[in-house]
C-alpha cells in the first residue's frame, strides 16, 4: 500500500477516529462508477429492508476491527439467498461499481473493509445452515455462518469443526475460506485446503458457480474451487461452503508448560510430536513479553512460575485414559530432561486458563497504542532468531517486541507496539522484516493473506511469473476490476 | 472418447496386440506440427543418449498398462533437469508439436499415453531427491521419483509418504500429484490438496513456474499449484514438488473380517470410526466376488470364512499397547454384538496377506478378459447398491459384477469382467452407471482422474459453467493445446 502519508491514531481504539484509508495511504481510486440514488432504489427493490445507508450506520462496515483501516462506502447489502447475490453483482458488473464482499470483518490486514466507496456485500443474513451429514461429517452452509455457532450445532451431533480461532465468535465461515484461514486446528486436521470438499461461488459478472459437492474424492477435472480458497474476495463471493468435520474428540487434555529458552521450545515439540503422535491436536508458544501484557492488560494470570518462554500442548483423542497416559509420560520426561522448567496439565478444556491467555494476546496488543502486526512462515527452527534480530534492530525505538504463534506450523505472530505510529518506526522494520524472511525462503504471511496492508510485498514470497499469473487470473475471472479492488495483487507502478 | 469403431482384445494382458486408439474410438487427429528430422536431431543435440526413437523401443510408452488404449508416438524424450524440460517445451510450443508427459504410465483411464504421435516427455531419469528435513518432515524430490523409493527412504529417517496405493512400486510421484492420487492413507493423512506443499511446473510455452515452498502455511496470493494437482498433464508439466510427510508410526495393525452383509459392513465402520478414532488409518471393503478372483488368479487364500463381504481396517499409532487394546476393545464389541462374523488380526504389516489380497485385485482382474471399469463416489449408505443394480440389470451379459474400495472416503471401484470386449454390454452399461452416479450426486471419477476414457462424461459429475470454466483455463495457459491434447475436457461436438 505504499507509504503512510499522516501520523494518525489507526490501530488505537478508542474514541479517536480513524484516518481514512485513502488519506493515510498514497493510493488512488479507480475509475469505477459512483452510486447513484437510482441504483440505490434498485437495491432496496430487490432486497427491501436490508439495504444499509446513512453515514453512522455503515460506518462499522467501513473500519477494521483493529482500527487501523477505513474506507467510505455508502452503502451495505445483506442478500440472503445465493440467487440475490448474483443479482446484485449481475448490476454492479453491468454499471461498473466496485464491490467489497465482507464476513465478520475481523480481518488483519484491511482486507474486509472497503478502501474508497466500494459497495459492502456482507454474508451476515446468509447463516443457514444447509445440511449435515452425521454418517461422513459433512456440513454444507451458507456463507455468512458464523464459526463458533457452526461448531456448537456440531458439538451437539459429536463433530467439530475442523478449523478454530481466536476471532471465532464473529468470524463467517465464507471468510474463513475466502482467507485460507489457518488457526489452532491446523496441526491436527490440515488446512482448509483439504476440508473443504465444495464450494458455490457468485462470480464478478454474476454467473453462479456450483462445485458444492459433498464427496471427499472427486477428480473430474480441474479443482476450481481452490482458486477461490485465499482469493481474499477478488475473484468470486464465496455463498456456500461444503466441508468436512471431525468427530468430536472424547477426550481434550491441555498442558501449559514454562521454557527456560527457545531451543528448549524446539526440542519439547521434537519430543512431543514423537511421544503423544495422532493426539497432538496443537502446539502453540509465546514469549515472556506476551505473558506480562496478557496480565497487564487483561488480568489474567500465568498458571505456571515465570520462564522465558511458554508452550501450550494440547491433545484431542478417543480414549481418555491412553491419552492422559501419553500425556503424563511426556510430561514426566520432558520435565525429568530438563526440557520444561514448570508445567501444570488440566483435562477439562474450558477450565484452563492457559489456553485463552494463547487466545486472548491480539486483544491485549490492541491496549497498548500501535501495533506493527506481521504473520510469517519460517523454518521452525528459524521462528524466533527474526524476533529476536528485530528486537536488537529496533531498540528504545520500539515499546516491545514480542512474538507467539502456532510453533508446530511453523508460524510466527511477530508483533511491535509502539505509543503510536511513527514513520520513522516502520521505516526501521520495513523492508528489514521482509527482507529477512525472503532470505530464509519464507512467507509474508502465514495465514493473514495480504489484503489492503500487505499486498504490495507479494514479490518477497511469490517470483515474478506467478504475480503475472495471479494477475491474468483475476483479468480472466473479473476483467472490470470490481471485486474487492485494491487488494491482495500489487497495484502497478 | 465417443463409441468404439472396432472390436479388439484391448483390455486382455497378453500377446495379442492393442488396437490403436485412433481405430478404435471416433477421435480426430488435431492439427499440430508433425516430427520431421530435424526435431529428432534438436533433441538428440539437447540431451544426447536420452532421446528414444524405433517402434519397439517406443512401444512401452505408447501402451497403457491395462492393454486397453495404444497410441502411435515415434519419440520419447528423457529430460533430467527442469532446464531441459523448459527448452523442450518451449520448442514444441514454437513447433506446434504435441507433447504426452508420462510419469510410470500406470493410470487407468487412457491418461498416460500419446492418442497420436504426441511427444512422450518421461520423467523416469527426473528421479532426485532434492532435500528432506526431519523437523518438519517436508520432502522435495523431482518429478520422478518412484513412490515406493520416496517411502523406503522416508521410513529410514522415521517417517512415511502420506499416500499409498497398489502401483507404488513403479508410479511416479509426479503422476500421482498431476493425477491427485488418493489410494489408502487418504483416510489418515488427507488428499494431496493438503499435503504437497509446493510444486514447481514447467508451462505450456516452456517458462517455468517455481512455486516450490516448503511451508505448511503460506497464504500470499492465489495457490496457483492446486490448478496443477489433479489436471493430468494438461496445464504444466510438473517437474518438482514439496510434500509434507507424516511420522513413521510406531505401531501399525491390520484386521480382517468377514461381514455377513453390507448393512454391516456400513456399522462396522460407524462403530470402528468412533473406537478406534485417531488411529484408524484405512477401512477397505470387497465383496466375495472379488475374493474369488483373487483366489483363483493369484492363488491367494483368504484368511478368514466365506463370507458376502470382507472388510480390511488398519490402524497406525504411536503405542502399540494401546493401539491394540483399542482394536482389541472394537474387534470385541464387533463379534459380540454380530457386526462380524469372523475375523483375524496381525500386528506385522508384512505378514498379513490380507491386505495383500486388497492391493492385488486390479492385478487379479486383468486375468478375466475385458474389464469395464468404474471407479465411483457415493454417498457411503448408497456404495453398494450401484453394485448391485448393476448385476440385476447386466445378468448373464457380464461374467462378473464386483465391488470393493475405500469405503472410508465413500469410494466405489465396480468392474464389471467379460470374456472380451462387447459394443452391447457397454451400452448397458453406459451412460446408465453414470445417470445411476449423477442422481446420487457422486463423481464419475472419484481418483483415476478422466484422463482419455472419462473426458466426455464430465458433464455427469460437473455442471455446465465450470466445464466452461475449466476450458478458459485451458485455453489461458495452454492457448495451442500442446500438452496431453484429447485428454480431460470434452471435445466439441
Amino acid at each position: 500500500p505504499g507509504v503512510p502519508r499522516s501520523r494518525g491514531c489507526a490501530g488505537a481504539r478508542g474514541s479517536r477516529e480513524v484516518v481514512p484509508t485513502c488519506e493515510r495511504y498514497a493510493v488512488r481510486r479507480l475509475p469505477f462508477g459512483r452510486l447513484a440514488d437510482g441504483d440505490v432504489a434498485f437495491f432496496e427493490r430487490l432486497m427491501p429492508g436490508r439495504v444499509v445507508t446513512g453515514q453512522e450506520e455503515v460506518r462499522p462496515f467501513n473500519v477494521d476491527w483493529l482500527q487501523s483501516v477505513r474506507g467510505c462506502s455508502q452503502l451495505v447489502l445483506k442478500p440472503q439467498t445465493t440467487a440475490e447475490v448474483s443479482q446484485v453483482l449481475r448490476y454492479c458488473h453491468e454499471r461498473n461499481l466496485a464491490v467489497n464482499p465482507q464476513g465478520g470483518n475481523t480481518g488483519l490486514v484491511g482486507g474486509s473493509v472497503p478502501v474508497f466507496d466500494e459497495i459492502v456485500l456482507s454474508t451476515a443474513l446468509m447463516n443457514r445452515i444447509i445440511s449435515f451429514d452425521r454418517v461422513s461429517g459433512i456440513l454444507v452452509c451458507q456463507a455468512g455462518c458464523v464459526l463458533e455457532r457452526l461448531n456448537e450445532y456440531l458439538e451437539e451431533q459429536g463433530f467439530i469443526m475442523p478449523l478454530d480461532l481466536g476471532a471465532k465468535g464473529s468470524c463467517h465461515i465464507g471468510g474463513n475460506v475466502a482467507t485460507n484461514a489457518g488457526g489452532l486446528r491446523l496441526l491436527r486436521y490440515g488446512s482448509l485446503r483439504g476440508t473443504v470438499l465444495g464450494l458455490e461461488v457468485v462470480l464478478a459478472d454474476g454467473s453462479a458457480l456450483d462445485c458444492l459437492t459433498s464427496l471427499r474424492k472427486d477428480n473430474t477435472g480441474y479443482d476450481l474451487k481452490q482458486l477461490f480458497i485465499g482469493s481474499e474476495g477478488t475473484l468470486g463471493v464465496i455463498t456456500a461452503v461444503s466441508i468436512l468435520c471431525p468427530q468430536k474428540p472424547k477426550a481434550v487434555n491441555v498442558a501449559f508448560l514454562g521454557c527456560q529458552s527457545f531451543a528448549k521450545v524446539l526440542e519439547t515439540f521434537t519430543t512431543c510430536r514423537a511421544m503423544l503422535g495422532e493426539i497432538l491436536s496443537a502446539f502453540e508458544f509465546m514469549d515472556e513479553k506476551c505473558m506480562e501484557l496478557v496480565e497487564r492488560h487483561l488480568k489474567l494470570s500465568s498458571p505456571v512460575a515465570d520462564s522465558p518462554f511458554y508452550v501450550l500442548i494440547e491433545t484431542s483423542g478417543s480414549n481418555s485414559t491412553h491419552d492422559e497416559e501419553k500425556l503424563n509420560n511426556f510430561l514426566e520426561k520432558a520435565i525429568a530432561s530438563g526440557l520444561v522448567s514448570d508445567g501444570t496439565m488440566a483435562t477439562d478444556y474450558k477450565k484452563i486458563k492457559a489456553s485463552h491467555l494463547r487466545e486472548r494476546i491480539t486483544e491485549a496488543l490492541t491496549h497498548e497504542g500501535y501495533v506493527y502486526k506481521y504473520d510469517i512462515s519460517l523454518p521452525v527452527g528459524k521462528l524466533y532468531e527474526l524476533v529476536t534480530d528485530m528486537r536488537a534492530r529496533l531498540g528504545h525505538r520500539a515499546k516491545n517486541v514480542l512474538g507467539y504463534g502456532h510453533l508446530g506450523d511453523g508460524n510466527l505472530h511477530l508483533n511491535i507496539t509502539a505509543e503510536s505510529y511513527s514513520h520513522s518506526l516502520l521505516d526501521a522494520i520495513e523492508p528489514f522484516v521482509y527482507e529477512w524472511t525472503a532470505r530464509c525462503s519464507g512467507s509474508i504471511s502465514a495465514e493473514h493473506g495480504l489484503g489492503f496492508k500487505k499486498k504490495q510485498f507479494i514479490q518477497y514470497s511469490k517470483p515474478q511469473q506467478a504475480v503475472l499469473l495471479m494477475q491474468r487470473f483475476k483479468a480472466m475471472l473479473d476483467p472490470k476490476g470490481i471485486l474487492n479492488p485494491y487488494k491482495v495483487l500489487p497495484s502497478a507502478h
